[in-house]
């Protein structure tokens, strides 16, 4: 008899000819990844869409870490060989039986089949930890809110949605705040795109102006010609500027403000959706949504982006 | 930047060289794989071993069953893609986060990491269902007592050990038939041992007599000349048998008869373990446990034959 190396490869279906398209979206907690994510997943709809959320992969409960000395945001908190082991398995569309974490109860419950459709989102706190997990994506975006806007984000989230008191969540974020430092935020340094939703520095807008936003814009991956794009237009809503990112090397710094009148971005994002090339309908619908009701201009415009590079990835 | 495929291959770590020795103990609900199990690791002890019970791969949990129209037996019950995933990797050294299925609640439960060790053993309904699944083992073996024993068997442990009463495993035997007989039964045809421990047929010993046990040794596996070591010694208490196996191909059948007084058998386990040429001790304790207290030379016997196919395949 063969060895049973050779008769594995013999018998294994051949692998699927058409591989998923995969994005990582990766942020600290309440970071807005799951909102960004949601706009993204829905215009594609749900039969060409896999989501994942890799913080499903806790190696302990909220019990059992009560007596450990880290939090669920650190690497030994989690199963990072399972996680690299399933990103390569989706990443050559092979199913796989992805754990589940109960935020509501903060336990571990029954895993759940997931088959990589035509594209696979990947959010969490860890999605660009190690090297092999950086490697199974096409492309990669780093959510970087200021951190007093994302610790408020925090607070109303955990508060209202998942039954802390403020304390509790005040408490975390402190716990939580040495292992940001050394896990979650060198993610960035990996993402082909930095998203920062925050007020525009140096302006004093009234309370309630919708928040801008700045894309780093790395030449790691082929970002669409927007210089040519926005050339041709007024740039009070949307501008593209040259700039050296933290590591010094080059970026485009793409500035979508929020304090434009809502008509002006939303012509913006059209002309920008219809230059960009992609045979599908502008998905007006869904696109910037906040969860609450509330629209986003710039964070539908970053959605349109990103369905961009998804959409040139498969052609 | 390269391709993701390229980029996963580039930083994957190199596969660790010694790849786990893998055998499938396969068989009906309540043939003995749990007690045939149990003497093969035990000797080789906790640090060599990894046992995996393939029906933990259930899709669906008790409850959900009650509303499908297969039994717990049938492929589409359980997660055959991800069990054929489980057993590549278990078998080129890599672990698995493996689904757990709770027998006493009759509910799936949180995935537990399982790092495959120098040899792993594969318990359960289907291990040999599918060809992939196969190609993953070293040894397999078919348990195929007669089905008055195993029924008998399985009343016994599920009226006492899993809270159902006589009626209902009745009801449930009754109800698992034609699965058996349609998916369970078939994989005797691709074990290279087969063991049936049941009464000698044709002799009228008293109630008690432990039962004998024969084993087909299939020479799809090479097995130790046990022709060569028997022919030596009085062959009372087991004897081998050139025959044809249902299909008509030739096999040896290794008869093992229980109703030997102990001390002869024990005799014969001892000569067979220093003949086998294994450098190890002989594991007295373990061998032939019922779980009861009482004790099966023929089942120490049979243990025997696959501790040395294990502890062979390494060297």
């Amino acid at each position: 008899m063969p060895h049973k190396l050779i008769r594995m490869q013999r018998v294994r279906p051949e692998p699927p000819s058409r591989r998923p398209i995969m994005i990582a979206i990766a942020g600290d907690s309440a970071a807005g990844k799951t909102t960004l994510t949601k706009g993204i997943a829905e215009p594609l709809g749900p039969s060409r869409v896999t989501t994942i959320c890799v913080d499903d992969y806790h190696r302990y409960d909220r019990q059992e870490r009560k007596g450990l000395p880290f939090t669920a945001l650190h690497p030994d908190c989690n199963h990072i060989a399972i996680m690299e082991q399933h990103l390569q398995l989706l990443a050559t569309g092979q199913p796989i039986l992805k754990p589940v974490y109960d935020h509501d109860t903060g336990q571990l419950t029954r895993p759940e089949l997931m088959e990589p459709r035509e594209f696979v989102i990947v959010e969490g706190l860890l999605p660009l930890h190690s090297r092999l997990m950086r490697a199974c994506f096409d492309i990669t975006v780093y959510l970087d809110p200021p951190e007093d806007i994302r610790r408020r984000w925090k607070l109303r989230r955990d508060t209202q949605k998942r039954g802390y008191d403020v304390e509790q969540v005040r408490a975390e974020l402190e716990a939580r705040e040495p292992e940001s430092a050394a896990f979650i935020r060198p993610q960035r340094g990996f993402a082909d795109v930095v998203a920062r939703f925050s007020p525009v520095v140096g302006r004093d807008d009234p309370p309630g102006t919708p928040l801008s936003a700045e894309l780093m814009l790395r030449p790691t991956i082929r970002h669409p010609d927007l210089h040519g794009i926005l050339a041709e237009r007024d740039q009070r809503a949307i501008h593209l500027r040259l700039c050296r990112d933290e590591d010094g090397l080059p970026v485009d710094a793409l500035h979508i403000h929020g304090y434009v009148p809502r008509e002006e971005s939303r012509m913006v994002e059209k002309a920008l959706w219809a230059q960009l090339g992609v045979d599908a309908g502008y998905p007006a619908e869904t696109l910037g949504a906040l969860g609450n009701g509330d629209r986003s201009e710039p964070l539908a415009i970053t959605q349109l982006l990103l369905l961009y590079h998804l959409l040139a990835a498969v052609e």
